[in-house]
């Protein structure tokens, strides 16, 4: 019954990707606390880098530098 | 005062329905909970379905089947 | 396959009230967008007052006024 | 180490605008809190004004009258 | 520098546990989006389970039946 | 009407920085982007170090180190 969410900046993860993400985190939560894969949710936010700061920064500006 | 987020998958949920979707929650936390309607806030985000996971797969994958 | 958090603060919201708010929004989300109640999860969030602001106070120090 | 989540509807604020939101929290937690800035994280959610609801009512709809 | 969010119900998970699960999440975004593991964070909530629902009942109900 | 959400680890914030914290972040947002700071929100988590994880390790075990 977990619930994950997962914020990743947007920068062209595939689909197959994601879904390998998925698959791993919910095989996880099944090894180490015995969760039910059936009800595991996760959801994954992918955010533009304007919008995501580390250090007082936006990654936009880190990335330019 | 409460706050609401609500996550759906993008699968054109209306704004009509999502109109009636932040009402409906905000009268139950009225009547509940005796909250305040005036300063219920409620946010809805829709999700691709690649970026959500249930059962270890994404929700596209699962559609396929 | 909705996913819905709830935020208030803790006041002393019942088991039994709580188990009407999980059942309302889990309704609501069948009612308006037909979603599958089965897989809808709920989860609430109780914070203490000190720890949720409106207006630039704590809701403490607004309940002192 | 701190993680903080703004939400604002989607309106036209720019990067600028967003960068300097990312700085002043980063600021603010390492003046009161004395939280390291170069691990401080801050995300930005913009939310469609259909999606966004206050009073009752979408923010779109407020916007209207 | 992805942050990942895990919600679980409260019911016993031990300090190791949750060590366990830090370092399997950010392996995992490492391997499969090379995400750099010294900025990933990983928060972990537990949350009672009066105040979690699924299938429109919370689960201290759904464990009496 | 923005929402904001702070997460820290659980370590002694008191009141008093909360409530500063709070009216920092409600200024910054009426300075910046002419936020209404009467409908702003701000909540803050405080998280236990076993279940914050950076670098894929809890905060307990790094602050052992």
């Amino acid at each position: 019954m977990p619930y994950v969410n997962i914020k990743i900046t947007r920068e062209g993860a595939t689909a197959e990707q994601k879904a390998e993400l998925i698959k791993g985190v919910t095989d996880l939560l099944a090894k180490i606390l015995r969760k039910n894969p059936a009800t595991t949710v996760v959801t994954i936010d992918e955010i533009e880098t304007d919008n995501w700061g580390i250090g007082g920064e936006s990654v936009t500006v880190r990335r330019k530098r």
